[in-house]
């Protein structure tokens, strides 16, 4: 299995990474997901655009181009024959030493770019039957705007919700639903589509911008609003949305059915939708 | 130079990190900084216990007793000869791949543990001078009780302060001073004390408790409550605490002097009785 380690294509396990590699020490990296389909990668341009946009915010000085970028993971897809699976990439600012918590100068240091791939075949049963998930507060920073591998927040909400037997945990700051440890989420209720507006407190996620723009395409009035923790367990139909999900089904809020306990009619017609637009760009997947 | 990895005392140049460590995509793992004055650790006990309370936090099932850590650290600081300077320690969940989210079982994966040293001198000179610092919005997550490696919010606020030439941010959540990007932060008005109480909006500092106590036994009036920005600009003394800034003055603030912009007698006290206290374990240290 080959991975990209600093712009080289390379053995797995010939990959070193230092032990005071901010990555490591700080969480000083960013990190993006991207699902390829038929060897295809979809949406890439959008993942690498929030890849830059994120690296701006934390002054991060990227080592290559967005095309060399798209350019080295289609050789890695290429390279390890993906055909349905998701790219992992992460950036951290590199190896400084001694230990220190400020930026290193840019003269001084290099990121360290890694990257491998999954070979994860789209869940259609799951896709079908849906999720089940708790509420839990949002204890994350207010940066969610920005991808970064500073993640204990969102892994320690994950962890909650396993520890309960449940698949993922929706977060609320305050009263306002923002989104689920690892994937946006939105409701419909009355047949209008509310979702947290992008700003600090959620990542702006790729999956969900292509389900809004479907959705408003086919007629769905879509309202990026802020909606409470009642409106989310009164709502008609429940999703998440992430690259790897593509739009999920909700059927239980803490141990409370969504509507009738399965998939609604809006759900399953955004996902006819979604899978029509990732076709446009990778060839049949059904 | 040697390390400490997985519990072996090795070369540094040995110690090879897997690019799946829960520890650099997820910030999934503690840390710990412990000073050492004329080869002896300051309150190591403190820190590894503080260490301990993290780890039943995150649910991460430390490879050591409390006893060992401390054994394989002295360990460490006599094999690298360190007088004084720094222990630097972090623990992270381990390797697991595919990289998921959820906790892996302990069966399948074990903690990976990394320590290293450097020689700090005590800041003499900084100590009598000061600090200078700005403020900022408190943007980091709701559990800053735990030490983790999860810093990026730490991290950003001191790349603010040095990007306007100041030492230290003094981080503030609504109207709240909390403390600094990587210390905590006292005040002292009419001879009285302030600093934040412990919970989960500030680290539980070993050196600011050690500073609260010697403070207590010379009978100084320490009140651990809330202060607000406008009590912090209108203190007679400010002071940041950490393992190895001891007690520092803040001599200005946002670009104006605290008091008459010298340190001030309290906070000279508080030198002089932490001095005196980390010589009843390390021996002198003038």
């Amino acid at each position: 299995m080959k991975v990209i380690w600093n712009n080289q294509l390379v053995e797995r396990e010939d990959v070193k990474i230092d032990m005071e590699d901010r990555g490591y020490q700080f969480a000083d990296g960013l990190y993006e997901v991207i699902r390829a389909y038929n060897g295809i990668l979809f949406t890439a341009e959008q993942h690498v655009e929030r890849l830059f946009t994120g690296a701006k915010k934390i002054d991060l000085i990227l080592p290559f181009t967005r095309e060399e970028l798209i350019y080295l993971l289609n050789e890695l897809i290429k390279e390890n024959s993906i055909e349905t699976g998701n790219i992992y990439l992460q950036i951290t600012r590199g190896v400084s030493s001694p230990r220190n918590h400020t930026y290193p100068k840019i003269e001084f240091t290099s990121p360290v770019f890694t990257a491998s791939t999954t070979v994860v075949p789209r869940n259609l049963e799951t896709m079908k039957d849906g999720i089940k998930v708790i509420t839990l507060p949002d204890m994350r920073w207010l940066h969610c705007d920005i991808k970064s591998i500073s993640l204990l927040g969102n892994i320690m909400a994950k962890h909650e919700a396993h520890k309960k037997g449940k698949d993922e945990a929706i977060l609320y700051r305050d009263e306002a639903v923002t989104e689920c440890s690892a994937s946006n989420v939105s409701i419909i209720k009355n047949k209008i589509l509310y979702t947290h507006p992008d700003g600090n407190l959620i990542l702006s996620g790729i999956t969900k911008t292509v389900l809004l723009k479907v959705a408003r395409q086919r007629g769905i009035i879509v309202k990026e609003e802020t909606f409470t923790l009642k409106d989310l367990k009164e709502a008609d139909e429940v999703f998440a949305s992430s690259t790897t999900m593509e739009a999920m089904p909700v059927v239980e809020i803490d141990d409370k059915p969504v509507g009738d306990g399965k998939r609604g009619p809006v759900v399953k017609l955004l996902q006819e939708l979604y899978v029509n637009e990732v076709e446009l760009t990778c060839g049949s997947i059904i």
